[in-house]
C-alpha cells in the first residue's frame, strides 16, 4: 500500500493542548485530563480506527511571554498543569493491543541511565508498542525549576543531545547482547555474566559507567520521533529519527523540509524512505459539508483569544500583549522578527496578517492546516496534502478531546479504506515492525543505535 | 478495631526480590516479571485480600559485593534487572479501586520538581492511592551510573532529603491554593493566577524556582513511607514518615525500634500513634501444619546459596565468596563487623551460626521472620509478633509469585477476619483515609508538610 496514510494522535497530559479555550466547550472532556479513564477510552477509540500511536507532547516551561507572567496559561490550562505522560501508558497498554504510545521527554533534564531504564519499563510493558519524541529544552522557567543556571544556548543543546543519544544506545543495544538473558529454569542461570556489558562513557556533557537495569526489550531502542526545525535539529533528525513530525499550514514548506531532511539522511547512508514523514493536522468532519461548517463555527466560538496569543506569544518569543490585536504582523516584525510569524507571511504573501487573525488561525490546533468537511473532502484533502508534501502521514490535534477523534474514526478512516489507502488491520509485532514490516523490530545499520549493537560482538570476534 | 492488622505486600520489579533462586520453581510465575499480567493479576490478589498496598522496592546499585563483580547477581537476577515501578502503578490502577501503591524513589539522583510531577501525576490516575517510600542511595555502583562522582556520606545524605523534603513539600502542599484550579466552564477560568505561586528554594544542596506543575492531587502529599535504621534515619523517619518499615528476624529488636521512633516523633509533637509500623515477614501456609511443613521443605530445595550469599554479603559490605559456608560468624566479625550480621548473634545469643547458616536463614523473604503453619498458626503468630513488637502489620515477602500472596489471601486473611483483627472492607477515600480515617486525606499538623500547605494563607492573612 504505496499511498498508505498513516495517522497519530497529538495529545498532552493537560486541559489545554493547542485549542485554547475549548475545554469549557459542553461536550468537550479535557477538564478529565487528571482521570485514567479518558485516555483508556481514547486509547481504545485510536486502536478502533487504526491508529499508529498516540504522541503526547511535553514540557515543564511556563507559557510565561504573553503579558511577562504565566497568569494567562494559568486562567486557560494552557499545557499547564500538565501530568507526566510516561505514566499514562501502562494503563492504556492494558486496553489495547497494537496502539503505540509515543512520549516526549527532554535529554536536556534527567540522567541518561534512568531515562534509559524508564523507556525500557514501558517497551517490556508494552510488548514493544513505545516511541521516543526526543527533545531539547529552551525554556528558561523550565531550567530554573530543574535547578539549572540557564537553558543551554541552541546549537549546544544538540550537542549535548547527540552525546545523550550515544549513552542511551550504548545502554539499550550494546550492554546486554542477544541472548544474554537466558531465563533457564533446568539449568537455573537467569543470565549469563559473560554477555552483560557495562557501559563506560567519559564526554563532553556527561560521565558515567553502569550496566544496562534492563534486559533488552522487544525494541530495544524505542521508536525514535524527533521535530528539529532548525539546521542543526534536521542535521540531528537526520541522524537519528525514524519518524519527523513537521508543522506548518503551508504545503510547501512542510514539502521543502521533507525533501531537506530526506536528503540529509541519504547523505549519511541511511534510505531516505526510511524516515517517515507526520504533518500536524486537524480535522473537523461531519456527515455532509454543511454539517462540518457549523460544526467548525461552533468549535470557533469557544475558542479563547487570550489563549491563542498567550500560545502564540510562547512560540514567537514576542509579548503580543503589547499589541492591539489589529496591529499588523509587519509592524510587530518590524520590533523583532521571527521565523515563526514569518511562515505566515510566506504562507499567503499578498495578504497583510493582523496579530488578531494569526492569534484565531491558530486557535484550534496549532501551527498546522485545519481541514474542514464532509469524510470524502476530508480524505481528498489528506491525499492531497501528502502528494503535495510527500508525508507519510498526519499528527491529528484536535478541537474537542476525543470528540475530534471519535469524529475522525467514525467517519474518515471508513472513507480511507475504501479508497484502499489506509491499513484495515494492524500488522503483528512492534511499533516498529507495524510501520517497517516484519524483521524490523530492532534499528537497522546504518542507523547509529544499530552500530552500537554490533559493539561487543566485534570486539568478541576480534579478540 | 484496636487490633486490626495492616497487610502490605513487599516486591521488587525484578526476577527476584529476596527469595533467590524461586524464579526456577515450576509454580513461581516471577520470570513473568516484565509483562504487565503478572502484576495487575497480583493487584487483584491483593485487593480481594484487603491489603493496604503493594510496595515496591527500587535501587538501581548492583549486587557486586560477592566475589567482587556482579556475575551472581546476573546470574540469579538478584533484583536485576529491574524496572522502574512508577511505570506499573496506572495499569494497576485501573484494574483495582481501593489497593494502594507505595513506591521508592530515591531523593539522591532525581531534580525534586520532575519528580514531584511524578508523584502527583500518580496521585492523579490512582484517586489518591499512591504513596512514596523515601529512600537515600549509597550504592557507588548507582552513582557512577548517574555520573555522580560517588555516593556522599551517610548523615549527609539525609541532610540533603530533608532539604529535599522540604521543597517536595512546598511544591505539593503550597504551589497551589486549595480551591486555586477552579475549573468553571461558565466563567471559563481553569484556575486562578492569584492563588497558584512560585516556589523559589535556596539551600545548601538545591537551588530551584518552580510552580508545581500539577494541579493539587486527592492526597497532595503521597503517603510517605521511610525505613531508615541508624540514628539519622530514625530521626529522619520521626520527622517525616507515616508509615515505616521495619525488618528484623527478632522481635525484641523490632519492638525497640517501633519505641525509639514513636519516641523522637512524640518529641517532634507528633502524635506517635499516628506513625504505623510494618515488619517484615515471610508466611508459608497451607491447610494443615504438615502440608505448611511440606510445601516449605519444597521451597527450600529451590533456594540459591550462591544468590543468598550474594544478597547477605551487598547488605553486610562484607564479600562473604572469601569464606567458606562452614566458617563461623565469629570469624567473619573478627575480620570486619557489621550491624547486618550482629543482628543474627543477638537473635539467638547462644549459637554460633556458620555463614552457610546464615545465607539459608536469609534465603526466604530477606531479613525478617517466616511464620510456618496452619492458617489458626499463622494467625497466632501475626498476632503475637504485633503484640510483642508494637508494630501495626506486615509487609509480607514472598517465597513464590503470586502464589505466596494467593495463599495468604485464601487462608490467612479469612482467618484473620474471623477473629476479628482484619478488615472485612475498606474505608471509602484516599491511601491516607483508608489508613487514618474520614478527613485525613492530607497531613496534619505538626507534621512538616501541613507546616507548608498553611504558607501562603498566612502570608496573606498578615498582610
Amino acid at each position: 500500500m504505496a499511498k498508505e496514510i498513516r495517522i497519530n494522535a497529538f495529545l498532552a497530559f493537560a486541559p489545554t493542548h493547542l485549542s485554547p479555550g475549548l475545554w469549557a466547550h459542553p461536550r468537550d472532556r479535557a477538564l478529565d485530563y487528571n482521570s485514567l479513564a479518558l485516555w483508556t477510552d481514547l486509547a481504545r477509540t485510536a486502536e478502533r480506527g487504526g491508529y499508529d500511536a498516540l504522541f503526547f507532547a511535553d514540557g515543564i516551561s511556563q507559557y510565561d511571554v504573553y503579558g511577562g507572567s504565566n497568569a494567562a496559561g494559568v486562567r486557560w490550562g494552557l499545557q499547564f498543569p500538565r501530568l507526566d505522560p510516561l505514566l499514562l501508558v501502562s494503563a492504556m497498554a492494558q486496553v489495547t493491543e497494537h496502539l503505540g504510545f509515543a512520549v516526549t521527554s527532554s535529554v536536556s533534564y534527567e540522567a541518561p541511565f534512568l531515562f534509559a531504564r524508564r523507556m525500557s519499563t514501558l517497551d517490556h510493558l508494552t510488548r514493544g508498542r513505545v516511541g521516543w519524541n526526543i527533545v531539547t529544552s529552551f525554556g528558561q522557567s523550565g531550567s530554573r525549576a530543574i535547578g539549572q543556571a540557564d537553558a543551554r544556548p541552541h546549537d549546544e543543546r544538540y550537542d549535548l543531545a547527540d552525546e545523550y543519544m550515544e549513552i542511551v544506545y550504548r545502554l539499550w543495544e550494546e550492554s546486554w547482547e542477544d541472548g544474554a538473558a537466558v531465563r533457564d529454569r533446568d539449568a537455573r542461570v537467569f543470565a549469563d555474566p559473560a554477555r552483560v556489558h557495562e557501559i563506560r562513557h567519559e564526554g563532553r556533557f556527561f560521565s558515567m559507567q553502569g550496566t544496562h537495569y534492563s534486559e533488552p526489550s522487544p525494541q530495544r531502542t524505542p521508536l525514535l520521533y524527533q521535530a528539529g526545525a532548525s539546521n542543526r535539529g534536521k542535521d540531528f533528525a537526520a541522524r537519528h529519527a525514524e519518524c519527523v513530525f513537521l508543522s506548518s499550514p503551508t504545503a510547501h514548506l512542510i514539502a521543502r523540509d521533507v525533501a531537506d531532511v530526506r536528503a540529509r539522511a541519504a547523505a549519511l547512508g541511511r534510505d531516505p524512505a526510511s524516515v517517515l514523514f507526520f504533518s500536524l493536522a486537524t480535522v473537523i468532519v461531519a456527515p455532509t459539508s454543511d454539517e462540518a461548517q457549523a460544526k467548525w463555527q461552533d468549535i470557533q466560538r469557544h475558542v479563547s483569544l487570550e489563549g491563542a496569543l498567550a500560545l502564540f506569544s510562547r512560540w514567537s518569543g514576542i509579548d503580543l500583549s503589547k499589541y492591539s490585536p489589529d496591529d499588523s504582523l509587519q509592524y510587530v516584525k518590524s520590533e523583532g522578527m521571527q521565523s515563526a510569524i514569518e511562515a505566515f507571511t510566506v504562507a499567503d504573501p499578498g495578504r497583510v496578517w493582523t496579530i488578531g487573525e494569526l492569534a484565531v488561525f491558530n486557535a484550534i490546533g496549532g501551527k498546522g492546516p485545519v481541514f474542514i468537511g464532509s469524510p470524502a473532502e476530508i480524505a481528498d484533502a489528506l491525499e492531497s496534502w501528502k502528494a503535495q508534501t510527500g508525508v507519510d502521514g498526519f499528527n491529528l490535534s484536535h478541537a474537542l478531546l476525543p470528540g475530534t477523534h471519535e469524529d475522525f474514526v467514525d467517519l474518515v478512516v471508513p472513507e480511507l479504506r475504501r479508497r484502499g489507502v489506509y491499513k484495515n488491520a494492524y500488522r503483528a509485532g512492534t511499533l516498529r515492525e507495524k510501520l517497517y514490516g516484519e524483521g524490523h523490530a530492532h534499528l537497522d545499520a546504518p542507523h547509529p543505535a544499530a552500530t552500537h549493537r554490533a559493539a561487543f560482538i566485534e570486539e568478541n570476534t576480534h579478540a
